[in-house]
């Protein structure tokens, strides 16, 4: 085996911003949608903070980022045409420029309330004010085509970080992060292999177990070893414990996460009356959305 | 009418802790329900920051909202018996203080685990150093009785913030908040009373409607409004509007949101072929989980 090189991942971290998210009007999955991308791009997301559409909430949480060095700072919501969609506006701020009228944006806003136009879905063509606002970038930025809906995203590259501004819609979202954002994240990010697999363990109440997770984290320091409680049935605890790993040789990590779990099988097994049942990496995944 | 002097809620922050969160293998709906409880007790939730496992990221993210003075700050999560649940420790640290044997805690898994034991769910009702670490709070914190698993919550006074860590698991975070914090927030907080309603609008697209909107924020200032857009239909914009408003008088409060539904109503039904539907309070707020 030997030792290897580590190498450590671009961090990112992500900006929700609305306020219908910190009212609980809306449950925001567009950051677990993301989360999740991001962990098998093999980037390193490290926080994630949501704020209020206020200018300087949100300028405030951008220069945090920018001040940890996160080199990919994603903000997801406030693109849209009204008053209240400032998001654009305060990564101006916090990166001390003005937003001005991109030329790009212009013209995929253009194409796109054309296009509505013609399918009947606007009653004119012209670009209004509040149509215009969309296309209001930071200086220095790139617009980033938007095919699911009218706000262009934005990237400004900034120091060391980039920022990436995408609309809140998740459809939006997801479009401009799969078509503009993965693209330049595999050309761009220092980027690890990851994997991972899980137990789920009947009868054996976490309390229990901690000792053997925390034996096998001792003995397997690159492996990152968690358990889930999932509560009781019929008076039975039920644990999800999961392994993960990362690294640059995907055969080489998938194998040290299932010969892990071979383990945590075989001393688990020693509580009675233990029930144990392997879940694939699709499965341990699976709760996200 | 007259101005009345409006009282400013207590303010309020979440520390959601955990990297299934941030490797979107979990999706996080107790920040979600806890911003709903927040917002209907009347507190103003200005951040949600959810981090790693990782004692300093989460002292990191604890010190910060002490720093911005938040009179309410929750974590959730990191509460358990295993070696990477440390939001105890990191509750600690951002306070200047040590963990310490709280014995309202020991007592309260004592008890616990003689009832388990009893029912057949543990081998032994002794308290192993896993279950033992449930009760190592920080100097000075209250426990927090939790009916519906093992660790305890903690509630620390700290200046003028109070620091509160539930339980990630959700039906032990909502046990804990509705039992435990919900009333101590209903005698200590500054709180306001809320009300919200919304119009569901087929027809308009956004950008046109935004004129509209930020006409009548601007003539009702204590008002808040907010468009959502929701896709298209059949080449039809659908767009949510939604109004809130806030004070101390519930009946007034209420009477502000409908009478300016009624004047959007009335703006609105202006654009043809507009199709409005009126949205209760339940309707608006039930898009969360």
């Amino acid at each position: 085996m030997g030792r290897r090189r580590r190498i450590r991942p671009s961090t990112a971290e992500i900006v929700v911003v609305g306020n219908e998210v910190l009212n609980g009007e809306v449950l925001d999955t567009n950051s677990n949608w993301l989360a999740r991308q991001l962990y098998f791009l093999g980037l390193d997301l490290r926080r994630v903070t949501a704020v209020r559409d206020d200018l300087k909430e949100i300028a405030g949480a951008i220069r945090e980022a920018l001040r940890r060095r996160t080199e990919w700072i994603i903000t997801t919501g406030g693109l849209g045409p009204t008053h209240d969609d400032m998001t654009l506006e305060a990564v101006a701020l916090a990166t001390n420029r003005k937003t001005v009228l991109n030329p790009e944006a212009l013209e995929m806003l253009r194409e796109r309330y054309a296009r509505l136009y013609e399918m009947g879905v606007v009653k004119e063509s012209e670009l209004t004010p509040s149509r215009l606002k969309m296309a209001m970038l930071p200086r220095g930025a790139k617009a980033l085509r938007n095919r699911a809906g009218s706000a262009p995203g934005s990237l400004l590259r900034y120091k060391g970080s980039r920022i990436i501004s995408l609309p809140g819609v998740p459809r939006e979202l997801k479009d401009i992060f799969v078509n503009e954002v993965a693209p330049l994240i595999r050309t761009e990010a220092r980027r690890v292999v990851r994997y991972v697999a899980g137990l789920f363990v009947k009868g054996v109440p976490e309390s229990s177990m901690a000792p053997v997770l925390r034996e096998l984290a001792a003995e397997r320091p690159r492996l990152y070893v968690k358990s889930h409680p999932k509560g009781m049935e019929e008076g039975v605890s039920l644990v999800e414990v999961v392994v993960h790993s990362e690294g640059q040789d995907p055969e080489e990590v998938r194998r040290e996460v299932e010969s892990a779990i071979g383990v945590l099988e075989e001393r688990l097994s020693a509580f009675q009356p233990a029930e144990l049942r392997r879940m694939s990496m699709e499965e341990v995944l699976g709760g996200g959305e």
